[in-house]
Formats: C-alpha cells, sequence, structure tokens
C-alpha cells in the first residue's frame, strides 16, 4: 500500500491565536511542540511574525508577533518538528526578520488576497534569499474569478515560493471545488508544491483536505481538536489517524486534547456552531457571526439567518451599518 | 442546473432517541414534524415500531414502542411529510403492524445484520403486502466480507423491498469505501433504490452522505443537529442547505435547531466527541466509548486510546471483563 507522502502544518497556535487572542502560556505551547514532535507532524506554525508597529493588539499574547529572542526561551531545542509563522501583507516589517541560520523558524509562510499577490511575492523572494522555506497562501479563493487566478499563476510560477495554498477562508467549498482548484493549482503551477487550508463550517474541512491529498497536495493545514478562526480547521488528530504514513502516532495528539484542548474549548468557542455554518452556506466572511456570538442574540439563528438572506441588509450594510 | 432528486429520511426522533431514551416531548414532536414539513424534508422517522413484550424498556419514551392511536393524538392531520419507522429482526411482533391504510405510517424499515438478511426479508414482503414502502438497512458493512454480501443481494433483489441502505455503523468509513460500496449496491440491485445512513465519528457524515448522492443514492438518512447515537448522524441542516432542490428550505430547520436542539444538547451529548472518533477510526462498535463517557474516567482520551489498541485488552474483553 503507497504511503501518503504530505506533510502536516500544525496550525494550532496561529489560526487558534484568532480565537483567544494568542492567550496561549509558555508550557502549553511547549508541550504542544514536543507533542506534534512525538505525533510525526512536521510543521509547527508558532504564530505571526507580523510587527506591532503595524498593528494594533497590544493586548495580544506574544504568539501574534513573534520575537526571535522570546522564541529561544520557548524552545531551547529544536526537535525535527519544523517551525513556522504567518505573514500579512503591510504588517510585516521585513526587518524583525533574521537571517535564516540566526533563526528558530524553518518556512514562512505569506497570506494575500489575489490583488496583493505581486506585493505576496515580493515578501517571498526577500524571505527565500533570507534562507526560508516559503508559501504563498491566497485567501478567499471562492470569491476569486478564474482569469484573475491564472494571470497571477504566470507571476507565481517564476518565482521561488515553494509552496502555493488552495485556502477556503469562508468554509464554503466542497470536495468538488477543492479537486478542482487542486488539479488547476497542479496543472498550472507544475514546479510548486500545492497547501490545502480549510475552515469547518459545513463540516467538510477533513474531508476536503483528504480530496486535496488525492489530488497531490503536499502540505496539509490542519488544528489541535480544530482550533482556529469561528468553525476552525480540519483536526489535527484525523489526519494523523487517516493519512498512511508510519511516522504519525495518534496518541500524542489525544494527550494534549486531554491536557490542554478541552479546557481551553471550555473558555473559548470555536468549531460547528449554526451561525458560522449559515456564513458557509452563503459563501460570506465568518465576521457578522461571529459578531453574532458575541452578543446576546449568539443564538438568534432564524433571525440571523433572515438578515442575511434579506436584500435590505446588504443595502444597510453599505451605507455602513 | 439538475436538481438532486433524492430523499431525505430525518431520524432526529429514531436515531437520536438513542441517545435521550426516548425523552422527546409531544410538543416537541409535533414542532420537528411541521418544520421538517416546511423544510421540505420527504420523510420523518418518528420512532421505532419494536414490541415492548419482546424487549426491555419499560422506562423509555413512547417513540420506542410506536402505538398508533398514540400516534394520531400526536399527529391528527398528516401534512406532506411521510412517517417512517424502524423495525429490528426479532424485536417487532408483526400483529402490532396495522395495515397501510389504517396507519399513520408510510415507510417501515428493517435493520438488520448481513446473517439475518433472510430474516429481514421475511419482515419486508410482510409489510410490502400490507402496503408499506420498505427498506432493509443492512448494519455494520465495514464487518461484512463481499462475497456474504454479494450472496445476500440475489435474495434481496428477488425481494420486493424499494429501498436498500449503505449503513456506516461504526462511523469508520471514507468517501472512497461510500462511493465504491454505493457503485456496486447499485450494479447489483438496479431494481432497487439504493439509501445512505452515515454517522460522524470522522466528521465525514455529511461528505460521505454527498458521494452517495453523487453516486445515486436516492434516500438520505439525516438528523437535525446530528443528533443520533454517539457521535451521531449527517445533519439535516446541511442537506437541506446544499442539496439543488428548490423545495428544501434551511429556516424551519434553523428554527428547530434554535428552539429545541440546543437546550437538548445541553443536557444530552453527541456528535465530535474523541472516544468516538478513537472507535470510528478503529472501526469498533461506539459502545464502549459510550460506557467511558457514562464513567468519571469519561475524559481519558489517552487510556482509552491505549486500551483500545492494546491486544491484551481483546483478551480480557473475550473473558467477559
Amino acid at each position: 500500500m503507497s504511503q501518503d507522502v504530505c506533510k502536516i502544518v500544525d496550525c494550532t497556535i496561529r489560526d487558534g491565536g484568532l480565537v483567544n487572542n494568542w492567550d496561549f502560556s509558555v508550557d502549553f505551547v511547549r508541550d504542544l511542540y514536543r507533542n506534534l514532535n512525538a505525533a510525526g507532524v512536521e510543521y509547527m506554525e508558532i504564530g505571526y511574525k507580523n510587527s506591532p508597529k503595524l498593528l494594533k493588539g497590544a493586548d495580544s499574547g506574544p504568539w501574534r508577533f513573534l520575537d526571535e529572542k522570546f522564541l529561544k526561551e520557548v524552545i531551547p531545542q529544536k526537535l525535527e518538528t519544523k517551525l513556522s509563522a504567518l505573514v500579512d501583507i503591510g504588517r510585516v516589517d521585513e526587518n524583525d526578520i533574521l537571517p535564516r541560520e540566526e533563526s528558530l523558524l524553518d518556512l514562512i509562510r505569506v497570506a494575500c488576497y489575489i490583488k496583493d499577490v505581486d506585493k505576496g511575492l515580493e515578501l517571498v523572494r526577500k524571505f527565500n534569499s533570507m534562507g526560508y522555506e516559503t508559501s504563498l497562501n491566497i485567501m478567499a479563493l471562492s470569491h476569486v474569478l478564474e482569469h484573475e487566478l491564472t494571470e497571477a499563476f504566470r507571476d507565481i510560477a517564476n518565482s521561488p515560493v515553494d509552496v502555493v495554498y488552495v485556502v477556503d477562508s469562508y468554509g464554503s467549498m466542497d470536495n468538488k471545488d477543492i479537486g478542482y482548484l487542486t488539479e488547476k493549482f497542479r496543472s498550472l503551477l507544475p514546479n510548486k508544491l500545492i497547501g490545502i487550508h480549510m475552515h469547518n463550517n459545513m463540516q467538510l474541512a477533513f474531508s476536503n483536505t483528504l480530496v486535496g491529498v488525492s489530488k497531490g497536495a503536499a502540505f496539509l493545514d490542519a488544528s489541535v481538536y480544530g482550533m482556529g478562526r469561528a468553525a476552525g480547521n480540519c483536526p489535527t488528530e484525523l489526519l494523523v489517524s487517516y493519512l498512511k504514513n508510519t511516522r504519525y502516532e495518534l496518541r500524542p495528539v489525544l494527550d494534549v486534547i486531554q491536557n490542554h484542548m478541552l479546557a481551553i474549548r471550555e473558555k473559548w468557542e470555536w468549531g460547528y456552531i449554526i451561525p458560522y455554518m449559515v456564513s458557509g452556506v452563503l459563501n460570506e466572511h465568518p465576521r457578522v457571526a461571529m459578531a453574532l456570538r458575541d452578543s446576546d442574540a449568539r443564538d438568534e439563528f432564524v433571525e440571523f439567518y433572515d438578515k442575511l438572506t434579506s436584500p435590505e441588509t446588504t443595502l444597510q450594510s453599505a451605507k455602513g451599518d
């Protein structure tokens, strides 16, 4: 039986930080790193490498604005699992990035919308020249017209980026969509690896990731217990259980869930929650649903649905309501 | 765009009753029926039609041992949504079943293991002769060898049964398994409709059901908010959102979730819970995981995993431990 040769990028700290404002203890992050390493997970995304000078967030945990000195205290001894960080266009100060040989990071991932692919590739070139592995994560693909994508691919193909991601930001895509996009990415970018980053609004994050695998995707984003913004991500525990690769072990991931994630989930919410399901079905950003969950009307699903599907709501939104 | 022509069988009361011992109020069941009808759901499985004489369960709610007189009080006025009941081999007293013209039920479904297909078909013939639509739900398919299935199909093809179900009792099957089985069922039973009944242990119930649809399955089991034994079922709200059929409406299902299911879920648990995930991954009946969740060790996931994957546990189980 052939082994699956893909690599898992665990995003618990980075994407999960969007849920709890990066309020993870150093002990937890250390324990997660140890356990992901024991589970055979290839990469751990330990946070954002955005600049606190370019972004409000003084009250955020340290994983939002990773600092190399701090990182070396957290992870005094690198194990086999590589470390990754995400940056956003316009929010990263390139002077914050050390050359790779002085850094704990191995992979820097650049997230951008389709209109900013040129800016994304500029950063990719910079980080690549400093010795890092790089990826380009094109967000909100469900809102991108195909000719825009085809145009962007010309520049991407000629760039030094290692991995290009299919990102289902709104959790609105199904197996057919992901199969189609993964094949398209592979055929138009034959010299790049393809990554998959799914959201679980319609309980499709895991199965969509498996479709990506079957179409040749090589980098699979996941997070432990699915922790991630709104409906969350593909659960790491399902990937390590399912993929045919002798390096993966479920037990250490269960350890993290039992000893940490259950308590974190008591305090913070993510996952299959009806307003997120509705925004996924409607192919919309989850921000309106997140605002609902933060309000007294958190369980007023019918009213929420009526609002999102009424033409008048769109008019009011356009007026800034 | 072509419409999906399948029919949804909502099993909230029947399969959900396995969670709460059928403790549903008459008002709730009435409200569910009204809303499923408004949502365009074609069938509502309102319980089991097993006999209290053949099965312990004096403390169960009335939906476990459906009585026609009681049913007529609950649903004084049939709407478009048809009613269905499930029976188990050896637990149904045929004398309890009225001729269809005197009954509120339209469809009687017979659940059996592969070794009891002949007994299942005997019941099917009986109910068919009384005027009912019938289905045969072969459970635990992931433990059935293919030649057993092929042999059983000869008898099934020659029986009057309308629908034959692919049942993933242990929530252990993936998209490829369901695609394969649905195609096999269709090719060997060309004169029967094929049904799909999935469990959500690996968050694959919805996506597996969609694979069934793409392979021509016509009857889709689901339950509101996924309520069903252990990891639960394919959520009805996802099917009515997703399927391309103008009769389906999401709003009435959201109404049921908001006004009933949230409170029921507070009191009773089902869904993506780690011990159920583990039993799905290991292709085992969830009963050991259900016992764990009923014990003080409910969150001891690592110990549970060690037990289930240790060879000694199997020996102890064999000795009746």
